[in-house]
């Protein structure tokens, strides 16, 4: 796995120096922190929105800072948790006096550091909530959702509560609807080969030269089955039923739905996967609110994709489809 | 190269069925040729705007079919033309009595076509325009403009072009404003890694454990020079230089950037080659006035990118900035 960088151990500073030089009129960094927020922030009236997470999954963490989407990003390393420092420092420059509400993955470095971040924020007064995203059904069974990790429904959590923000909602409106469109969200990835972190000398996860893996996770962590690839639209229903099964979506429901390239799978193949995926949801009477289909979560140059349906009710509908303008999600 | 698709020939088929499956509110396939169109076509009072190319490419060329962008494609198969047929239809499609502007890069195949498709439509009473690209500085010498392949330069000149003629701008001044988009654009690419058509046993190229291709095409087609991969800030000044010293671009001028990655290459690597970029345009008293940095022009899961540099004045800044709206580019 050959790479454009330069030294393995400053991608993230270099990447984050390109990415503020290319979106100088949307964002900017904190003189102190690894930390980027929405060129503007504090926004008088409106609650400040915090995420974070590891870096290696761009458009995500920092390419949705923006206009109904969030305020601030807390950077950290490929694939590791950004300190509470840095999280600390996110939530002070986004807090208007509305409170912050603080969006994260469930990987245990992220709450720890988050949580260690929002209990010193409190400390200083700062009103602030935090929800925890668990979306992937391959990383656990439903009756341990706990341990289920956060995936593709970062980003619609992020377009939803970004809209509400935006609406002057407050700090327990914004979690109710952020609980809600994360209970409504379940993912499903499946990956025919991995990843390298720029300082590793081993790809983050090996398979045979015929071989995927269902519900493999962001970071190359293990899914739930391995076996030989199977044609697009095999891998596309076996995802499916998972999904449908465990809210379970239903007949009348409504879901927008996002299929997520993984890094290196063409949009070709994405939306060869739609194809089915609409056929099936069609078959199972649910109806498409929106679709996108794109690279809104990626894992470096992992090859996959996974599939996110959210269930949406008239305000779900109303939040997703607002305008939003970030450098890298722009909805119009 | 593993892939998640059906089966191998009917890839642009199933695709296309995705796609329009995904963004049926803005695009539709003509009932009688493999042609998208814009939902609507043709527009009252505005010239038709029509493109194509082969397949394999996405965003690129349907993802661009939108408000303020293009108004039909001609889908070939795999890095295939499409036939003089299909545009013709596109053509006939799309033009609402204003005549018709046709927008291509410049291959043999797509010029076979496109003209034999010109010809036809003029034989019906279309006024017919077309303009072909050849920004791909690596793809011949100077003095052999004419051989130039056309990349990224495409994307440039449907931006500009579909904001002109939603402006009601005539053919006349279309063909005039493409002409010098076209002139003012020249690109570089580099990949280190193949794609694989998906009917072919082979990938496009081979390439040594530890090397890359300097002026590589979007079909894999050879480039300038072969050798061993460098860390990304010189093969950036490797490109960056051809790319200045073409045109060649000046102190004082003012550009559009756009860094496109060519199918595998992770974003964090395009922005740490447009950080080398943003100093080489500084340092060379260059100002940007726009960038774009993503996937734009794909050659399926090529590994590599593309610098663009668009020389622009006060009437293509007007026009890049215009809002836009297309199922893969929204620009608010």
């Amino acid at each position: 796995m050959k790479k454009f960088i330069n030294d393995p151990n400053k991608v993230v500073d270099e990447m984050l120096e390109g990415f503020l030089a290319a979106h100088s009129d949307m964002v900017e960094k904190l003189l102190t922190s690894r930390v980027v927020v929405r060129k503007g922030a504090p926004f008088k009236g409106k609650v400040g929105l915090v995420t974070g997470g590891g870096s290696g999954h761009k458009p995500a963490f920092i390419g949705y800072i923006g206009d109904g989407l969030v305020d601030a990003v807390a950077v950290g390393d490929i694939f590791s948790s950004p300190s509470a420092q840095q999280i600390y420092e996110a939530i002070k420059a986004v807090d208007s006096g509305k409170g912050v509400l603080c969006m994260l993955g469930n990987y245990s470095g992220d709450i720890m550091n988050f949580d260690m971040a929002v209990e010193m924020a409190r400390e200083d007064g700062h009103r602030v909530e935090q929800v925890i995203v668990n979306d992937d059904v391959g990383s656990a069974p439903k009756d341990k959702m706990e341990n289920r990790r956060g995936v593709v429904g970062e980003v619609i959590l992020w377009k939803v509560a970004g809209a509400k923000a935006k609406e002057g909602a407050s700090l327990e409106e914004l979690k109710k609807i952020a609980e809600k469109t994360i209970f409504n969200s379940r993912s499903m990835g499946v990956a025919h080969s991995p990843c390298r972190v720029p300082t590793a000398e081993e790809p983050t996860f090996t398979l045979g030269e015929n071989e995927m893996e269902i519900g493999v996770g962001h970071h190359g962590e293990p899914g739930v089955k391995r076996m030989p690839l199977k044609p697009a639209d095999e891998v596309t229903s076996m995802l499916m039923e998972k999904i449908l099964e465990d809210l379970p979506f239903k007949s009348g429901d409504e879901v927008v739905v996002n299929i997520n390239g993984l890094g290196a799978t063409p949009l070709l193949e994405l939306y060869i996967v739609y194809r089915k995926v609409h056929q099936i949801l069609k078959d199972s009477k649910i109806k498409v609110h929106r679709t996108y289909v794109g690279e809104y979560f990626t894992s470096l140059e992992m090859g996959g994709f996974s599939i996110t349906l959210t269930k949406v009710d008239d305000e779900l509908k109303r939040l997703i489809d607002a305008p939003a303008k970030a450098p890298l999600f722009v909805q119009a």
